[in-house]
């Protein structure tokens, strides 16, 4: 790498992070989540408007340590223990609001004349919600301890868990390069498998991590040795046939449950802050604006597959709320699953790098996880229950 | 970059990580400083032991992103205000331990018969004295608060200022080819120059920018708009014909200077702990094992050329301490700005890269480096002055 690479690579930085912040404070301040503007900062820094942003080497390697920083993370905040507590609704929830969007997403695509690998990938890109946005939704209504917030909050947890595991699956098919029932039960069982054995073997292997770290006195022992735990885990799962980001998520997990799991958290957050961003600004800047153009007879289809997804992962959703039982607002918990956000993207990017999405159908789905996630605050807003009034 | 190449890069990133904190540790516990643990961790896991850390494109933008948030932490934990405050004797000290070993080494390179530009470097490399060594030493005998203790930071922090002004004259130097008064005068003052412009520019700067980040309620927003401030910092110094490092580690000093300083630089602290030590691994892993084999006659000139410059880096630092007046041991001062470290180093790792340093005088330079930083912990503990009663 030549020093005036490394110098272009240090500027790109700098702009997708001050970009990130300057449009995700935007969003915010309209009410919608950070992401969205972390999103389109990468599609005006990118190659197809300001070009300060390009699509390196260099830049793919530092998105591709954000991501998976970014699920070590989500892993560290996930509670396991959490799911079972919210119990049954959250289950219904969850897999009733994965199976519609997946099973719309699918048939829509093939109506489209994508080959049934795409559509595959483009239906299981709809099933996670994104348990950021969500979470991040509610707690700016104060509805997070509410019944709803905590069934969205379950679902959105078991979402990701079985978002995990489909993409595993779905990745499997794509390297794989057939879809037969046999191939796809056999990715189910090595994926669950992979997280199965890495939550067993994980769980005394990160209580011995942190117990023999805690007996070291040298600086920030605790999270380098937990980042090169959360890489080695990224691997392992790559050996396994499985995705990196679950072997990352699954080390999140693991070390959540032993006793430095907040001050691990606590550490990994400000490094998820600064490369996690140009993970999001890496996938916007690769929206190629030319594809929004509707007079491009070509960009039609993607547009309407897009603005179909669209429809098809909020309704799905929206039922999805439904499944709930109790004395709760069911329209409010399905609005709550709606955004997609990282999980997505993250499918999308994957997709894309494997070649099970071509161009246009990687265009409608980004656009269509931009929009969902679009919709969701002020819908929410319109929907919420009355505000629990405050002990 | 395919897939095989980014999974090596992770696992060249985790072994880094886990090396550095295991020989850190054990550096430690003998009582040596962990840096030391962690370049010898490169040198076992580098191409010409174990081959686990490549010298690759990757691993040396991981590396240089390290060094920049290393200098800017550096630059967030050095007051200014202190070294005005500890005055004439610490000043003293610093000057004469920056010529005295800037000398010797010169003397000593050039009648080993390198031209004059390699000598500049060898004796430029042994002038700044680690900042991040002596406090720690000091801190693990209780001598932080002593008047001794005192004076060792202040020259230690005149010496971290002076030293990256020096690297930027000979960067400057090098760069231009030639060696006059002139061009010596005009690189110091292109220097200072900047770092006074950055200063000055600087501090309303960044007390605007926290001012403006702190309206903003968007996650993570601080740290990551000071780390992009950091690296335009570092690339405008580039620009200015100075150091990078000496660019982020004037963001430093100016955020430091903020109502946010403090929360700044432990949101940086753990990216530090994850990245900086991927750049001393990187510095270990450029030590050919091949060159410490003195029955291979080409070597022996650059071992004999180490022995000489740590002779000459340790007194002339040693030295330096009888600069000090007032009541204080002046052996113990001498002997703790005797460790080079990180600054040494970066100085090495600079002058192999523009062709001022060939390999033996590379070579040479890291293992003075080495060498005193390991004499110093003994010998500051053997000539501690009576350790003062708590209060």
């Amino acid at each position: 790498m030549s020093h005036g690479d490394l110098a272009n690579l240090l500027l790109a930085l700098a702009a997708a992070l001050l970009g990130a912040k300057i449009l995700g404070e935007l969003c915010e301040r309209l009410g919608q989540p950070a992401v969205l503007g972390e999103l389109l900062a990468g599609v005006l820094l990118g190659p197809s408007l300001l070009g300060l942003v390009p699509l390196s080497a260099g830049i793919f390697l530092i998105a591709e340590i954000g991501v998976l920083l970014l699920l070590f993370e989500v892993g560290l905040e996930t509670d396991l223990g959490e799911l079972l507590r919210v119990g049954g609704p959250a289950m219904a929830v969850a897999v009733v609001g994965m199976a519609l969007p997946f099973l719309g997403g699918y048939l829509l695509t093939r109506a489209a004349g994508f080959p049934t690998l795409t559509a595959i990938f483009v239906g299981a890109a709809l099933t996670a919600t994104s348990i950021g946005i969500s979470s991040r939704v509610l707690s700016d209504l104060g509805l997070l301890a509410s019944r709803e917030g905590q069934i969205i909050l379950g679902a959105a947890v078991a979402d990701d868990i079985l978002g995990l595991v489909v993409l595993a699956v779905v990745s499997r098919i794509a390297a794989t390069g057939s879809v037969s029932v046999w191939e796809a039960g056999k990715a189910g069982l090595l994926s669950f498998g992979f997280l199965f054995v890495a939550l067993v073997a994980g769980m005394p292997l990160g209580r011995l991590l942190v117990r023999v770290v805690g007996r070291a006195s040298v600086r920030g022992i605790l999270v380098a040795v937990s980042v090169a735990f959360a890489l080695l885990a990224a691997l392992g799962a790559q050996a396994a046939s499985s995705a990196a980001i679950v072997g990352a998520f699954a080390a999140g997990l693991v070390l959540a449950r032993t006793n430095r799991g907040h001050e691990i958290r606590d550490a990994v957050r400000p490094i998820v802050d600064v490369f996690a961003p140009v993970f999001f600004v890496s996938i916007g800047a690769q929206v190629d604006v030319g594809y929004l153009n509707p007079a491009v007879p070509a960009n039609r289809s993607a547009l309407l597959l897009a603005l179909g997804l669209t429809a098809v992962g909020a309704l799905g959703k929206f039922a999805a709320g439904y499944a709930a039982w109790g004395r709760v607002r069911r329209s409010f918990i399905g609005a709550g699953m709606i955004p997609r956000g990282e999980v997505g993207l993250i499918f999308a990017q994957i997709g894309r790098q494997n070649g099970a999405l071509p161009e246009p159908a990687f265009i409608a789905v980004v656009l269509a996880v931009f929009a969902t996630t679009f919709l969701t605050p002020p819908l929410l807003k319109a929907l919420s229950p009355a505000r629990p009034r405050p002990a």
